[in-house]
């Protein structure tokens, strides 16, 4: 058994998006755990937007990472030693590991994994991402059958899983992808009714004209994870009383928009005439739910009703550049590193 | 009995800030009431903001005025004609007459109006600004006890009621009017527990320090009427799962905003933070409701729980000057024309 912990700490702060040079490889003892705790070698390794948010010292939702800190991350790995009632050596858990070969946790802030799924598992398509993608829609979406929803990122493991509880509940599904063979994901695996490659518009006018025509009879459900210019493109074919799930807005993270005209009156004044409703989505407030959707999409993944894709990079010291493409879509499918074998 | 009809037209659209030119005065030959209608003879007409967006050509919740058409709105008169069953010369009633001496209204489209109260409390404190208020804040602000509220325009129609319906659910309010006078009003007419005067604040941030010590435990809804300087100022301010029931706009209306640094990414990330809900509030989709809200708030305006301001002009000649200085703030409550005695 290694005796040293590898850690990717965050080396400074970003500007827009982040660069290697942001994050660097350190290497401490192996900690042993205390009473109540559990030894975890990690297994792999979740990357998700969020964790963007966390490089910067503003204030958010969470605590930021310190500078030297190491970057948060939820893992699945295997019980090396255990301190805590419940958990044995060889058990496979997931937890807040951080992004490190090994973590001592608490055994309260763990969770034991069937093993009858991959593990992996648990980081997207029933982890965090397919979490979110289920509570929101419950608790803001308000689905009906008929009804048109488009979601962007939509190969992505929120996004994927938007479309595919959309689909189920008998809405028309709209994907904005990144690429032709995103959108061919879109289609042939995640069951999208259309989908868009939003690098072959230039504009979010083009954008929009496809969109029209993808969602003839406008846009009830706009499942935002990107803002930018989908936004734009899909605004105006809100259709009234219609909903925003707003759950993230990674192409504002850098800022490119800030030169651009003032769009806050428009969407002001759209949010008004149209009676939308804009809800904030956080999935950390929501974790009471969990177990809930674990029973309801845990069959449905199983029995493969629903689909998902993995993108699995190899190597905590990759992570960084793993993390780095995924923030620009570089990326196919729930971000996944394998941290051990 | 006057012969003739007098009325306010549409004369052409403003651009902006409507200017007397926008409007013109004519008269037509009084008409007569076919079978089910009823000829009324209008009393007092209100003035409100939404009659802006009328003016303008763009799709909106509702059609547009036709240019020599007669301005929309509603009003309070005495029935002269009736051909229609339940209406009897002589009874008071409102109904949308638009700006004019006379309207033809079926007798569906009028409701009788009891004599207890003057007919002028139809138009603003007991009707469409009132349930404007009191439906968005049921509906879409949550209010608990302990919170705190804030409101512009807090010495309208619309402000006060909000105002006052919070303050009796238990919460902390904050006033935003425009001028010394209407901060003493809001605080002594309408109880808000707090007042600021935003033309004493020459920008966003100014104004925020000033809300900060108002509210000090930051704010829960945001009743938004105004847009623009009072929204960047209270936008930082907003709590976690804070509300902002987005019921006007109407600092955005003339595209005063339109070359400011883009503030959408700002607010979209604020959303998401903060977990906000935004919920646009046309208030013609809710009539439903309308008889349950004058059953609870009849008795409060009746015994004073609820106090109210209006501001009468004279003569119908003068509604589009009532109108022009309504929109920049020049009036003080609700905003009536007397068109007959």
């Amino acid at each position: 058994m290694t005796q040293t912990l590898r850690r990717i700490a965050l080396a400074r702060r970003p500007s827009g998006l982040p660069v290697p040079e942001d994050f660097a490889l350190k290497t401490d003892p192996l900690p042993g755990p205390g009473a109540g705790e559990v030894l975890v070698a990690v297994r792999h390794l979740s990357l998700d937007p969020y964790m963007r948010g966390r490089m910067d010292a503003v204030k958010s939702y969470a605590p930021s990472v310190a500078i030297g800190g190491t970057m948060t991350g939820q893992g699945t790995g295997r019980v090396l030693v255990s301190r805590a009632e419940g958990f044995a050596e060889g058990d496979l858990v997931t937890g807040m590991t951080g992004w490190a070969s090994h973590a001592v946790l608490q055994g309260t802030e763990l969770r034991k994994l069937d093993a009858a799924l991959p593990d992996t598992t648990a980081l997207g398509v029933l982890g965090m991402p397919g979490f979110t993608a289920w509570v929101g829609l419950k608790l803001y979406a308000d689905l009906k059958a008929g009804e048109t929803l488009a979601v962007a990122a939509a190969t992505g493991p929120v996004g994927s899983m938007v479309g595919q509880l959309a689909r189920a509940a008998g809405l028309r599904t709209v994907a904005i992808a990144g690429g032709a063979e995103k959108t061919r994901l879109a289609r042939d695996t995640f069951g999208f009714d259309a989908a868009l490659d939003h690098r072959a518009f230039e504009d979010a006018r083009s954008l929009r004209t496809a969109l029209g025509t993808a969602a003839p009879d406008g846009i009830d459900v706009y499942w935002e994870n990107v803002g930018g210019k989908v936004l734009d493109a899909v605004l105006p074919l809100m259709n009234t009383h219609g909903r925003i799930p707003l759950c993230g807005t990674i192409a504002m993270y850098s800022g490119a928009d800030i030169s651009a005209p003032d769009k806050l009156p428009a969407l002001w004044r759209s949010i008004l005439v149209k009676r939308l409703r804009i809800s904030g989505l956080i999935v950390f407030d929501h974790w009471a739910q969990f177990d809930d959707f674990l029973t309801e999409v845990t069959p449905m993944v199983s029995d493969g009703r629903i689909a998902y894709l993995e993108d699995i990079a190899d190597g905590l010291e990759n992570a960084p550049a793993a993390f780095i493409a995924m923030l620009t879509g570089g990326n196919t499918g729930k971000q996944i590193v394998r941290v051990s074998a």
